[in-house]
């Protein structure tokens, strides 16, 4: 009876080929994809299908170009143009903070395929000396801050951690935060949930089978954020928490700076509902998108949206006309998202991503590989509601201090894997300790320049040795690395590394400073 | 009896070790080393020796960043704040190169030692789709100036090309342009001359040995040139051909606009003598010198000489301060150089290169093969006579259209090596071809976005296919090479591409618009 009424239900949707092999199923196998099928609104479906497909398409490009406009001064923090105001925002992001109003979103659904992986990219050890998780540096850095604005307020507070896992990601997050006690964060200030997932469809509408038994699904982009909270009551547990300013990020970047007080500090005195953190695009040609207005309202441009000559443009300064690049680091407010899953996110059509899906081929009941898109994945972006936002501000930072992602395995000159991640932040590192008055010395005792290696901007008239030709091409920044629990963002060195020489490698953590020598000795 | 008088003046020099291992050696050596020794001048090599242990060293290091001036805006030309005078500043240049009165002069000292080759630099194959060299792109270069200057004003012209090599490449140069037939050039407009060596030293001012029978010799550095030209006349031969302004510029970078006639023409409009191109330094850490003042002269500070301090200093507009990056490429008048020639550079003293030099043991007659620096060689840097100058203009370009320079082998997450390179110039030419109105499609007849890069700025929560994913990791810049005998910079372009539509890998050469389509079909 109930097979019955699913199959009517399908055919009424045009989905009636998703039955095709049931004959040829097992017991079991039947079973779990009436399971599967039966949990799915094909009417619902089709409606995503249809005005994805009307949304989407090349008409509508040609004009973005015409239609955009950088962003206006008065909405731009600026991290290297308003330096008198940075200590100001500080404080008041310190302040809400201590008051617990304050909590992070971490955007966790995304398998580290392209890295190579086949868990949590959170779970990827980049090779650091302290083989920290991308996940535990996270979790250090919380605590820390937590300390710092208790210390600064002299009360206890707390700042919640929401997790959006995907269905392939969920249960070996957990199991790893469990592993590891949460890394000293408390279990009750963590909230794990999951995005939902769509399936892929032929250009035609018709869902694919990725196997005769199973429907071709995948998570509905990082915007399948806002149903996810409306779908698992987060707001409403926000809104238990007294939480007041949320700050959205994305598990890859290993410079991240998570619920970061001056860019909290710097929405909330601008009475801002919706922000985002950007770093200056400088060539036309980097693929990131640009945070602008089209037609007076916010949004993300795809750097794979605009014309050579719209990226090209430039101000009378001498900087790239759109240059706020997004870096997938956003603060809302809560009332802002509650609007966003109540009302603004039903709006918002899905992107269409056309893909190349193997799937069952319905006729033959062969497994097709084709070698050109055959159809599409929808999703949303988690920028797609910056439109809805009543008072949209920006803030800038410097790309050196936090911003570093994890996308790709390592490979002959790479961008963004896990040598450059670890680069980044042990780079910062050595900043920092430069900074706080330490320094440090090479093997035979000779102190290092801050700016180490010995590449560029010089011919090589003068043939040094073949030895120390090598090693310089190799040199590495120097191995540095100071544990989010002994510093946020470089504060509170001066007592570690003032007037001290190093050796590296140098871990400064929790336990004091260890220089690590290499080779026994 | 000139074997005795050598020994006298030797052990006059406090060199007489030099002769130590002589009884060992064969009648043929013997002669070798005696000739080569005859050939230097201890006493000089002493004053250099002391003058410039003086001289280095940490003592003044400190002092120098209390000292740096920021380049003023009004001795600063800028290809993207003075974009209005760009054509004026063209139309200069381009008069001047018609009427011959511009010549290039390249440093081509070095071996691609870094490179992994045992050969010049200049004949790298960087695996365009031409397999074209560095020194051919760069030939090409001069001959599309000389026809550019020629169809603007009518008149036939040339474009002098001094090269200066070191002993271990001229022979090898010069045998390579002699094959390819100068690549168009004519054999008379090119004077090959030679940069001089001076011997290691140790600490004490004793010159190493090599071998038993054999002096340890360096080129004397890219400064070396001033000497060299005097050495070989170079400046009477700029003065008989009626030459005023030199470019100077250094191999490795595949990007040189060589006798950019903005550059020149800004210099001139300027009534410059002496001139530097730079690029924006926007990373504090990045190792690249800065042209700056330092007591109100002009000179360019290497990046190890400043405190991470002063490299990380601000402008206002939150560009850094120190800024103007040295990338080897300057501006000279023939006037100036003959001043620098006579008067100026004889004054100047060598910078010291510690270094590990393998060297004969004059006690036990061994090779020793030292773990820490041992001795020194001495050399001077082309930018030394900046400080002479007596009208010192900057002119800013962008990094992406001018400069990528050739540095090391490929490797893991290198920089400055073939691959990068290769890029470099790859994505200049697409670029080149978008905005002259062409475009790309992919095998499947879909245009190509004009930022085709799939990474960044977005996280991964739709999990592509792992095919799909793959090729974005490793995907290349559009392969596009645009011969130099077609286009300088870009100009040009438009009779070939307007409304056309490619599939890379495109090639635009003399011959025309070849696609080159990969695996037969």
């Amino acid at each position: 009876m109930e097979q019955s009424e699913l199959r009517t239900r399908l055919a009424r949707a045009g989905q009636g080929h998703l039955l095709r092999f049931l004959p040829e199923l097992s017991r079991a196998e039947q079973l779990a994809l009436s399971e599967e099928l039966r949990g799915m609104d094909f009417e619902e479906l089709g409606r995503f299908f249809r005005r994805a497909m009307e949304g989407g398409g090349g008409a509508g490009q040609d004009k973005v170009d015409a239609r955009m406009e950088p962003v206006p001064r008065q909405v731009l923090g600026s991290a290297t143009r308003d330096r008198d105001q940075l200590h100001d925002w500080e404080q008041r992001g310190l302040h809400h903070i201590s008051q617990s109003k304050v909590a992070v979103l971490l955007l966790a659904g995304g398998q580290g395929t392209r890295l190579g992986v086949s868990y949590p990219k959170g779970m990827y050890d980049v090779g650091l000396p302290s083989h920290k998780t991308l996940f535990q540096i996270q979790a250090e850095r919380i605590l820390k801050l937590q300390q710092l604005a208790e210390k600064e307020h002299g009360t206890k507070c707390v700042i919640p951690w929401y997790i959006m896992t995907s269905g392939r990601t969920m249960e070996s997050t957990k199991e790893f935060f469990l592993k590891h006690k949460y890394f000293g964060l408390k279990k009750e200030n963590m909230v794990f949930f999951q995005q939902g997932m769509l399936p892929a469809m032929g250009f035609d509408g018709k869902i694919l089978l990725e196997e005769k038994s199973k429907v071709s699904m995948a998570p509905d982009g990082n915007g399948g954020l806002y149903r996810a909270l409306g779908a698992h009551g987060i707001i409403e547990d926000m809104e238990r928490r007294g939480i007041g300013s949320i700050h959205v990020y994305c598990v890859d970047n290993i410079l991240v700076k998570v619920a970061d007080p001056r860019f909290i500090g710097f929405c909330i005195q601008k009475g801002a509902d919706c922000g985002a953190k950007v770093v200056e695009k400088t060539n036309p040609t980097e693929p990131v998108g640009v945070v602008c207005r089209v037609d007076g309202v916010y949004q993300v441009v795809e750097y794979s949206e605009i014309s050579l000559a719209t990226a090209q443009k430039r101000s009378p300064d001498g900087r790239l006309l759109f240059n706020a690049g997004n870096i997938a680091n956003h603060y809302f407010t809560v009332a802002f998202l509650r609007d966003v899953v109540n009302t603004y996110e039903p709006q918002l059509q899905h992107h269409v991503a056309q893909k190349k899906i193997p799937h069952m081929d319905v006729a033959s009941g062969r497994l097709l590989e084709p070698d050109k898109p055959n159809g599409i994945k929808m999703e949303k972006f988690v920028f797609d509601i910056f439109q809805f936002a009543k008072k949209f501000v920006v803030y800038e930072v410097l790309r050196e201090d936090e911003f570093s992602p994890l996308k790709n395995a390592d490979s002959q000159n790479g961008k963004d894997n896990p040598t450059t991640a670890r680069h980044a932040l042990m780079s910062l590192h050595h900043c920092w300790v430069l900074n706080a008055g330490g320094h440090f010395v090479d093997e035979n005792g000779t102190r290092i320049p801050a700016i180490p290696r010995f590449t560029n901007g010089r011919p090589d008239a003068i043939r040094a040795d073949v030895n120390d030709n090598l090693k310089d091409a190799n040199d590495l920044p120097i191995q540095c690395e100071i544990s989010p629990l002994v510093s946020y963002g470089g504060e509170g060195l001066e007592q570690y590394v003032k007037n001290r020489v190093f050796r590296a490698p140098l871990i400064i953590d929790e336990n004091g400073v260890h220089e690590l020598v290499k080779n026994g000795v």
